[in-house]
């Protein structure tokens, strides 16, 4: 079987480049035809130079590389230093990317690729706020029925949210383009922090990672010890989620995840919850279940597969 | 020392009559001083011959029952038949009450005996929505600080709603109550069903409290087989939870109870989270802590008490 | 025909010792057989003496005084001393009350009153915040279908709102209540700000009320000039609005009234409108008409009528 | 002086049709450099050709159109074919098109253009949904800045609205556009239904336009005449008035225009007020007066240039 075709949209931040290095580590399932930036961890300018030197770590420049939105579509852009230090890549010494970003806008490539493409290929990831493709969505609606599946990190529900007590941080950033997304009937898959919380880097597994020897491991694992310890700061445990590369290991292994549809909506009206992710997951409400929700991911099979892939790259 | 003086605020549903014959069964803790009713499970002409049966069951004909307020402050009235049958008490024969309910309204009886208890000393125990507090609250706010603790089954926050995905049903009937106590600063202990979801019956433990033998052991018992079956049409487990038992199990043993200090607000705004009690689990606002908030009980302890003292009813 | 019975509901504040002295001035139209006061414009001890005030002054110390409810049902009480001064009375020099508030609590005096009233007997104005009639409908819905008419002077629309762009005072410190009383079914009767700023005290005719020559005349009068004044820091025009007066025109003569049966809502929910009500003027929403909405005032038979009536009082 | 340059953001609709002829035959004072195209009195389709037809018909077929976002940012469209007419251009014989639009976006053209032209250059006349405005703000915030000022038909505050009680159509389809717009300090003019009801065409100014005796002249005054009648089931009055061409009528004399710099918000929150423009006329928040609000038009001057102007077309 052909591998499946993704676009990656992302605002690296630590997590974003593993998910990303855990696609490009994966050339037989997945094909990264381009990865689109957006501002969210760290503005754009930030994030779309990492997105390049997250590719020439894994000396993959012929991966075109979009940078879109600096900012949400309604709010005004809040940033997450804290979690990710001031460059999005603390902790790490990625080479300087040679190849620089496309011209073209990266809503543009977005809606120019979908319309493209056959009906039902490409997988839209979404590794930050979504505003990138509820831009896409709002100026061509038609990109919205020929989109196999958009696998997003973002919301939670059991958890609660890690900006505010009811929001994931990627949603809270652009609610309004979530809730859009959520709205649209797109399928969608939703890789939240209930799910990513299960599935936690100990010092153990980054040293595994380490020992795999590769240039990438090293600085993978230099980047995940820099998350583990920096956003301890904040919620006092050993070891941390690694949220984004969730999606990728849906992807890749969807078996191990506990799913179920349900109906989920983003608020986008009170102070308290704007930005909350509500799932129905009782179905209580009786509206459309439109979205897979995961809920807990094996973090065995998930890491011991992470660690090969991201090993495998030079 | 001497029992604890409580006000129990009901609606009595099957649980609450749980809860009171729990803190009836307990003489040497806890001081029933008066039982108030609202509007909530079934309408209010309901809870209130259902408070008098109880108190019937048990021989305590002495304790006074208040009715209060039929509705709720600002929504319309919202009730449960669905998962309490038609009276409330569905599933057990309990005698006809011999008294009737007092006079006064229930809103003045609190307002009236916290201003002449002494500071500090009187615990109002809420097992159904916030109205007759709040109102109490509106009329004479001087008993906030006379109030020693709010012990409130309500809300709920890792395990999402009951009634809408993101409310439980005794805030979502009122979510405008509990905003205002939650607000008021009284000191307020909740019993969600993050909580009570973690304390389930079983058949075993009914068939146990059954063969305790007395009269209300046996009707509690009935009760107890009616609430279990007849929810599960929604949640489909054997074993269910006995939600407002939760708050008597706290006042009488409150360090089987895994409890935190948190800013808990209720939102009022948004169409889709209304009534969900909001937690600031990890203080991530910096908003000041208002709520001890119950997150999860030992239910050996819990269900081995509240046998022995239901048991100990004649 | 018998006087038209009327409790008046009140936060004196100048405009209300007006509303209630223009009452008191008609005895063949207008029995006042109750005052209730409420926390509003300056704090409940003081609306509570003012209303006693202005009583003694009228020489009416037999009509009840009953406080009510110190602050508002959900959110915490604003007052508006920069409108009022300290007092609420400021500019006059009103006598010492003679007499005392009663003892029972403004709620359940209206819940008493208008449940012992025939039906359809007795008009409620309110001229404050809605607390005290939002409770006691809580407390005792059955009231409700029983009173002939609320005439409230609130809100507003076509001249947006005083204390927010969209909210006049009365109702933005209970929205809650307001939301409530509105959707009750009540025949209610808004006299908002529309209505209020159409009929302007002007130096002439407070000239022309003082020169009538009573005490009560002269108190009334300085009490005006203070309110002309002193509020004009805000809106600069000479002419000023005496707002809760028009309550007692309009029961009064309602003919001099430009009048029309809408559908109005209160809003709750947005930080921008909370507060406001919202009248369907064109009917639009096709929503129930429940309010009779006073839209003009035609001046001079208002103040003409108001100077006479004030003007008998000793 | 040179013209200035502006671009029209339209949904055509018989008024944005009298302002873009309105601009058009003003070709001294103003420059239209392009048109650009949004779903809302009638779907994208329609609004685009109905650009073209204008146009054609004006002998202008030189000025580029571009097609934009077919639907709001957030919502669902909304279209009023009940004010319009199925075409949104019915009631006139206009010629068809023989040019079509730009292929590319008009949120891309937005961007473009505004980038390339020296900075304050460019105004932008919104007469629908803000939507491709607000999205190229999103796509490329540096336009912001470079703007000279939008100019907007839409809104309302003294009128209330004409969708719903509270909002205006155009703001009411897409309040979050809206909302972002008058939230990003870009220079803005707000010609809302308070100033558009204050000039009202009446049938003897249609029949003057009509004998001004060009092709144009008379279409103008055929789409007039279907547009007063049409609406008139849901406001019944012989005048109408003739929103859009306000914005013109600015832009061209605004000097007959009453008006305040104020701080407007758009609320996005509240089911009852969603979309409505709040206009703080009183400066009652001390927030930052971020627009040139537009009350009242003097309706004869303006109506004598707009047929003088229309009049002067082939």
């Amino acid at each position: 079987m052909a591998a499946r075709k993704i676009i990656i949209d992302t605002d690296p931040g630590q997590d974003d480049a593993f998910a990303i290095l855990f696609a490009l580590g994966s050339p037989e399932e997945l094909d990264v035809i381009g990865i689109t930036t957006v501002g969210g961890n760290v503005p754009l300018a930030r994030t779309t130079t990492n997105a390049l030197k997250v590719l020439e770590l894994a000396q993959r420049p012929d991966i075109p590389v979009y940078a879109g939105c600096p900012g949400p579509t309604v709010r005004k852009l809040i940033t997450a230093e804290n979690i990710h230090g001031e460059t999005g890549l603390d902790g790490a010494d990625f080479p300087e990317p040679t190849t620089a970003a496309q011209s073209e806008h990266a809503v543009n490539y977005l809606v120019r690729t979908i319309m493209a493409a056959p009906e039902g290929e490409l997988t839209v990831c979404t590794l930050g706020p979504m505003t990138n493709l509820a831009m896409a969505m709002t100026m061509e609606p038609r990109i919205i029925p020929r989109i196999r599946e958009v696998v997003s990190m973002g919301g939670g529900f059991f958890e609660g949210g890690n900006a505010t007590p009811a929001a994931e941080f990627n949603i809270f950033v652009d609610p309004h383009a979530a809730h859009k997304v959520y709205a649209s009937c797109v399928p969608i898959t939703m890789a939240g922090i209930d799910c990513t919380y299960t599935a936690q880097m100990t010092p153990g597994w980054i040293n595994s990672l380490r020992d795999t020897g590769s240039r990438t491991a090293t600085e993978a694992a230099n980047l995940a010890d820099f998350f583990r310890i920096y956003g301890s700061h904040k919620f006092p445990t050993e070891a941390r989620p690694i949220h984004d590369a969730c999606v990728t290991g849906y992807l890749l292994k969807p078996e191990i995840f506990e799913q179920r549809q349900c109906h989920v909506t983003v608020d986008i009206s009170s102070p308290v919850t704007i930005g909350m992710t509500v799932v129905d997951w009782w179905h209580v409400t009786g509206q459309e279940r439109n979205c897979n929700v995961l809920r807990r991911i094996d973090p065995e099979p998930f890491f011991a597969l992470m660690a090969e892939r991201i090993g495998s790259l030079p």
